[in-house]
């Protein structure tokens, strides 16, 4: 039960974060209020719902429990009437998203294990889940996905998806667990932001 | 009985003024034939789509039912070979697309209900069927969707699907419900045309 | 028996084509290895993941199934570090292609029928499999789909979809079928590259 608890908790610590992100992003576009709060709200909740349509776990949380919606409502108010605030926090803002992406990446791989998914079909809805949210705001916003082009973004959610994923089936020690995937997931975002790693580029002209 | 096939008739209705809007936005682009019937058939039933495969409703109607290709395949030929007619029409077509509006919010928030989606989850699938398919549309097209960025568009479909969910779900007088839903959704509409009314802008740059 | 391996064959085949059609076009963008692998499995497996998505087949065996990253992974390994070879073959890569397109269109034609979609769903869902990770592939590199706006491409996928569906529907030879239909999907993409068929544009200026 307490476990429970523990990844709802995580999940909404992500939502959180993540609508602060897209509301930031529609900021930068001429969107309307409107506006904002969708791609705030999709940026947040579209990832589970992604993930929750995979496993068949219908309606999706994301739209059938008030908490996302009023999560992502209330970050993204923050984002918008605080703005100010926002863009002296910038740097702040983005590890607040480093540390939603490792909740949203461990909870996601654990709703997919708990629905019956099998380990693959886990670890690759764990970073669907922390991933997939940022891919439809960028579509929205009509850009190519940043987690495709620039530094390493996804593959920390990956690795706190495998990390889950092989600790629920081997039955490590899972109570400590969660932390330690989201740990190493914001470890690696964090150390990736601040010495700017990044993977090689794949371009047509590099290679002639 | 009569009631279902009110449903039913307000959704082919929705169903051809979203595929005229959406064969009108291709000829916009330089689409061919094919992906003309494509965006139109796209913009008429992706939003039906999306709330099927959140309601677990499988496959979707809008593939497996023949009146919706048909009755978008109408429009869209009607959009393409008799364009002269749809330009002196600009005005009228965006009333019928109001209409399809007010229609879509309607049919959708009460398939939803039947499908045992929780309040929540009637207002979010009513509101994505009626603007889930413009999304589409303007996705396809490489460009930021509208209805993120100009009018009341959304909030209209979301006021005519919160008045059907509530009615229904408060047992008022059922039978004059949906028209009243569907046509307070298209006065919204006709009046933020009519007095060019929009949401406040979001933007980093008026902020500063 | 040998009839299932036949369209799990076909399905593998697909995959690996449209892999590295999906990694040549990273390439073209400046994204980095994980987007390129990225978008690679996306329009591998991302018109199967829908089509299983609509059929309620989950989760989707696009990421349940590790044939199929490993498929696309190999296919996308080649694409990416073995571009010399690839930039030599972009002639065979587009037969290739077209190759892979009748399979999709064939084995999603046919997986729908299997899981009880109607004739209707079973065209739409096969053309949707060939068709749907180019989309994908599209929208993340956010240009127009080229199957929108050029040459004859879901029209071969469409008809190899009726032909395998008809075949099923009223029993006729099925065991040549499947190389039938995909056959004719090859030939009209081979003799549309060749002659540089097109469907007729539809612009609003060229009708003024």
């Amino acid at each position: 039960m307490l476990e429970h608890e523990l990844f709802i908790l995580m999940d909404l610590l992500g939502t959180f974060a993540f609508a602060v992100s897209g509301a930031a992003a529609a900021r930068e576009q001429r969107l309307d209020v409107f506006g904002a709060y969708a791609v705030a709200f999709l940026t947040a909740c579209g990832g589970g719902i992604v993930r929750d349509l995979c496993l068949g776990v219908l309606p999706p949380a994301g739209i059938s429990d008030w908490n996302y919606v009023a999560c992502s409502g209330l970050a993204a108010t923050m984002a918008i009437w605080a703005s100010a605030w926002l863009d002296r926090l910038s740097y702040p803002v983005r590890l607040f998203d480093a540390l939603g992406l490792g909740f949203f990446a461990v909870a996601g791989a654990h709703k997919a294990l708990t629905h019956g998914a099998n380990i693959e079909a886990a670890i690759v809805l764990g970073t669907v889940t922390a991933v997939g949210g940022g891919v439809f705001r960028d579509v929205l916003l009509n850009r190519v996905p940043v987690i495709l082009a620039k530094e390493i973004y996804a593959l920390a959610a990956l690795v706190a998806a495998i990390i889950q994923v092989l600790a629920e089936v081997y039955r490590w020690r899972i109570a400590v667990t969660p932390w330690f995937a989201a740990g190493a997931c914001f470890m690696i975002r964090f150390l990736a932001l601040r010495y700017a790693w990044g993977l090689p580029l794949v371009s047509a002209n590099e290679r002639q």
